[in-house]
């Protein structure tokens, strides 16, 4: 067995054993994830040896290449907490990956180095309310100006991943130079973190999705992440392996759905035969098996981009666009059809399909909304033909 | 104008004036969908002259047939909670029909003429947990038996909708002349409501889903409604109203979603324009457009088929089978690109799309999930070509 | 039994016992269908009682409303030249409606007269080469100049309809007072009809798809149809009905391969039973009514628009936009079924529904391809919530 | 650049060069693609070093693995005469493939020696008509009797592929032993090639697909290839590289008339500016992209476990299912939408689109339709669970 094979069957035995169990009193009983929670499930993943896919040994990480987080973190998927549970969530993830490519020695120490370790968690505030940035980041409203010691940051920010109980914010604000990345501290007074939103997908994570407000918020010039004006430029060094993680995830998910499916048919009987033997049923579990591998072919072909090509490559942005795109879609397929497939059970949170399905629908839309994505692909397409 | 345009026309209005503003604080605010609220909402859409659309003038009722009752359900269905305003919400809609057809002079007058005026509420047993009947009605194991007086009931239901407050509950339960319907009142000592499941759908009505567990439940002779070994029978004879009734309200739903997309892109705008005016939104909206077409007119066919050739044809069945399964699945793509077409919002529950979607999953699945429909539509479509 | 029942089981037996004999030697022999095999076809309709649903009982029609056209038209296009056989079929019944609402008494008796008894056949040029006039009318070239004693018309079309052994052609040209209608002869030397295009439909009619180029072609005031400036009013007048009955005769055809489909599951077996009773089967079999009765639905609510608010009113302009948007991918989705059901058979001719999907291909794209229906829907969805 | 990717391209330029200019005659001119112009468009494969990836270098051939089979076959596939220009297309391929695995030295000399290096054509005799073998091989009725000298083959087959003008036909006929597969020369009296039937694949051979009679058809016990009694076996080794070749050519079809669409939106206008612009059209250019590299990744995860686990591997023929049944879906849906995107002229033969939506119209079905494929798939989900 390859090192990857067996990380990957270490992660599913550290999941179905120490993860399965949580997250079923979270779905059931209303267990809360807060960031206690969080600690002890890390550790046990520190002990099982399935802790950091995504982060450099040297904070403790596994450094495994984009491949091999493929296989693990659908491993991992297999729970809504999972991935949480091994440090690969979001926006933990994207904000490892951002601060691993272009944070200077001492942001390496001060953000990356705790984040890695899963010791803190962190938030990134992009989006906002209109007439804002929503999906179109030119339309970015939350201004920094320049100061004599720093900057000082104005604006609102919604569905900013992970603000309550952040160590830090990464928020994106425009400059006279154009936008830019800051690090603003949790305990900085000019950031207001307010209002957890009622998001359909309330279960999976700590940190919610928050309204933030920034208010003559003071930083130091040490708060730039890479250069003045380069905000827009790191968002993108950000999204190709931020998306594909969601889908490695997300297809995780899929997966346990769909074997949550397969094993309630093979059980329950209707119409004088076990529900498994019904062909309109035969036919949903064949659509799953072919939505999941067409979704695991396309993460593959893109990791293997990401790391032959690099994850700010044309080719990598455009194929983890198609990925994301098609997985997105395809994990709301599957997990729609194990709803289906359980009949009235499966669209009752006894179940765990149920809440499964409402926790994907904002997959579809996060990082990127399907129609946006597919805007981008077609000029891409048309493009490169000329 | 006809005295149908003018009845869905006041309905529309009761809806907009009366019920959105109580809808809209349910699904924000958590304001609970209780009897008291009910009987308020009932009370106001009685003055303005829009309850009791399936029943008739002499409870109170306004006495239309089944194509008027689907324009005025569809009015009623913008809101989450406007058909349960004018009593035209499940169970009670399949109830209040299946009183009316088989009930004898006292059980119209005990049980049918409260229900029809609002005065209180019904529920309905029918499925049970595995091995019992889910979809299957022939997996029946609930079982009456009986004695000097009258008989005896024993057996598990889940999925009871509207048992929680209900006046009476309609049981459905073998006897040794095959299934029979039940009238028990609510007071029943041998009548355990238990548990409300925690189904996705939990906003829409007081009474829930339920557990019930009848308990060596005696009742009179009395308490038969309609004949012994009829249940089954009489259980199709509510099937094609009730599930039209379904169809209607959600198709209004559906149009309300879409509506609210519609004002959403209108108004915001990304990538240089108004949302509105990129290709991609519009054939979301146009599939909208037409999705909303054909299930009104699937829903007005069979409607036409129920008024002339009566509710327990073969036609009639047929027709809303047909009308059943396109509905169901096309109200869900309607909302769904409703909620898409909102972004990151549209998984908000600051949105009402975000929670019709929710409430919508399981109407694909109660009253015939779709693949149980397409079965039975093709053995129907195979044996009339022979 | 009503008038019109009567009149769909008289064309039901006519198509069945004159036309499908005919069809089969076409489809499966090469018998090709011209204008001698027409008016053979045509008396036999006349005989028969059904020839001219579309035409008023002045020139020998059947005076038909749009209502009754729809159940007409439906029962004749259960063969690909059911409709062409009681004068039915594009673009004649488009022309043909036309004429009846703005020829003017000169041009009624010696053109609308011939077409609406048979005796003779009509084409329209509207659409050309690029970069001219192809979904986009107001890209037309084709250009009329006025002359002391009339107008010379220069330009190419192509895809004009009926081309071939038409005796006039209703040709769209630019002037300078806009868009006009012009009445060609057949006999005009300024006018050629160029080559048959090799198109998908090749079967279904006589006349083909030409190209046509007008050359210094001479045509006098009379030939003006309407008034000179009107030819995209007229154009839209033309449209909605010629769209609907486009519907009605497709529907037809895709309920006739439903009925192929079906009788060879029923006869036909495979792993162990009929290819009837497997799942998978009965789901396309359900499918297949469910996409029919919803097509069906959404014509008849158009037939209902345009006999209440006319075919010129914006009521019926959406709601034909929207049924032929549905009812052309729905009669795509059923053949496609027909086919698929059919196993190796449905690829091979000798199957009629081989050559039924491959002749349906053009009906999504002819009279306004999908994406453009769907454009305009949602520009009118949009406008009206304003 | 490796040798797979210059192999790649040559095969891009001989195909570009040499096979495209035949391709438009043929479907624009009618030109038939006989025996001579094969052994013409081969000869010159030969000269660009192109020919016969699929077979042993020992006979000629490029000797590849899976996976550089379907880079090469995908790049041959732009054309519907490119694999069979480079000796890669049905049946050739398959029969080469399991001549290969199971010919004795004798046969392999004699059969596959020449089949190989192009010199000869072969077919393939499984299908039935009713009520023989069609999708369900145990219905074979086709039987060879045992004699002293050898065996005595009746039958009548039909969809022999390749039949007209085939060296020698593999014939599956059951015996007193089980099915068992015979090679039967194309001199054999015994053995009538009748009918070629009008399928609508009917441009792509020579050969066709046929009826064949067996009567009284004499061959000698070195006319058994493997064993008697294997001949499902043999069929199942056959299978699985047999299908995943049919996904790389078509794929490649595909991803041409893809390109074909995307030329043609960027030259023409409509509505004020280059179809490519309109967003629904980029929709539709993004599916087909998504679509195309979905369907690479599934046949490059088959190719890599018939490669590596062997062709007749339990998950090979999983994976080569789920592959065949995805990617038939997928080509159809993407010359579905390059015909869409061209208008009008889409469904006209003087656009190749046209032509390929139709040939590939039998993808769907031919070596397993997608039901049985679907069924085949979900029994080995719900097996591989238990």
């Amino acid at each position: 067995m390859t090192s990857v094979a067996h990380l990957v069957e270490k992660t599913t035995e550290f999941v179905r054993d120490h993860v399965f169990p949580v997250e079923r009193e979270i779905v059931a009983d209303g267990r809360v994830m807060d960031d206690a929670l969080r600690l002890e499930l890390q550790k046990k993943a520190k002990e099982a040896g399935v802790f950091g896919p995504l982060s450099d040994p040297a904070f403790g990480g596994l450094g495994l290449d984009t491949r091999a987080q493929a296989q693990v973190l659908e491993a991992a998927g297999a729970s809504l907490i999972g991935p949480l549970a091994i440090n690969a969530w979001a926006p933990d993830d994207g904000n490892i990956h951002l601060l691993a490519h272009v944070a200077n020695p001492e942001q390496r120490q001060r953000y990356l180095a705790p984040l890695a370790s899963g010791e803190v968690r962190s938030a990134i505030a992009m989006t906002e309310p209109a007439p804002g940035a929503g999906s179109d980041p030119t339309m970015l409203r939350t201004y920094a100006e320049e100061t004599d010691s720093g900057w000082v940051i104005n604006g609102a920010k919604h569905f900013t991943t992970g603000a309550q109980g952040a160590a830090f914010t990464i928020c994106v604000a425009r400059t006279s130079d154009g936008p830019t990345m800051f690090l603003v501290d949790a305990d900085n007074p000019g950031m207001t973190v307010g209002r957890r939103m009622p998001t359909l997908d309330h279960t999976s994570a700590p940190g919610g999705h928050c309204e933030v407000l920034f208010t003559d918020c003071e930083v130091s010039d040490d708060a730039v992440l890479g250069a003045v004006g380069q905000g827009l430029t790191l968002a993108q060094v950000r999204l190709a392996p931020s998306r594909l993680v969601f889908c490695m995830n997300w297809l995780g998910l899929a997966v346990r759905g769909h074997r949550l499916a397969v094993a309630h048919i093979t059980e329950r009987t209707g119409f004088g035969a076990p529900i498994a033997e019904h062909g309109l049923a035969q036919g949903m579990i064949a659509d799953n098996e072919i939505d999941i591998a067409a979704a695991r072919g396309l993460i593959k072909q893109a990791a293997t981009t990401i790391d032959e090509q690099g994850p700010s490559s044309s080719q990598a942005k455009h194929e983890t666009s198609i990925a994301k795109t098609f997985v997105a879609e395809a994990v709301w397929r599957v997990l729609d059809r194990a709803v289906q497939l359980h009949g009235g059970l499966g669209v009752c949170e006894d179940h765990l399909v149920a809440r499964f399905l409402v926790e994907a629908r904002a997959f579809r839309i996060y990082e990127g909304p399907s129609e946006v994505l597919r805007w981008s692909i077609a000029r891409r397409a048309l493009r490169v033909q000329k």
